[in-house]
């Protein structure tokens, strides 16, 4: 855990936010400002500050929060309409937490990737 | 692999595509329609519609997946400047090819996510 880092303190409970699930690895949470009917965001309990920083042993963190992923999708009734999951790393890409997240987004038609 | 699939096609030989990197998993190649001044596409070779095809025995095959995303991104000359690695699950995403892809999009400041 980084002490100043606020996912890491939502993953700890020490921050609010409204969780949609979670296991010993996974935390999943409403985003505060979603730009969609459905936005939730994917993050591992583990500090990672982006997909940089995944090394050779965490296949077994990328098949958690895949799962998870797929779960989200499930219970927000988006995995059929279809949905677009999507990280970030660094300046250009307009990441704005320096701890590694999916957006999971979905229940309307979406726009340009980038 | 999926005989009518042009992405299964492409991991194969048999369509060209520029290919930026490939191994007995994973290959990536560059997108024909970039929307950045680097865009690629990293796939599976085994055919896998979506995200939403994934399974548990498939951890290995995402570890593969995101060091392939990793390593494009330094060769790209993106991974400190920032880029963003996205998946479409269906039709409400937009997704076009129906085999697994994500994109890597960077070189330029993105705009919005959906």
């Amino acid at each position: 855990m980084s002490t100043d880092c606020i996912f890491c303190k939502i993953a700890a409970g020490e921050i609010p936010a409204t969780k949609v699930y979670e296991d010993d690895q996974v935390v999943a949470f409403e985003d505060i400002q979603p730009v969609a009917p459905v936005h939730v965001l994917v993050i591992p309990r583990k500090h990672l500050a982006s997909v940089n920083d995944l090394h050779a042993g965490d296949s077994a963190l990328l098949g958690a929060l895949f799962a998870a992923i797929q779960r989200v999708a499930q219970e927000k009734g988006v995995a059929e309409s279809g949905y677009r999951v999507i990280t970030n790393a660094g300046k250009d890409s307009g990441q704005a937490v320096f701890h590694l997240h999916f957006h999971v987004i979905g229940g309307r038609k979406l726009g340009p990737l980038a």
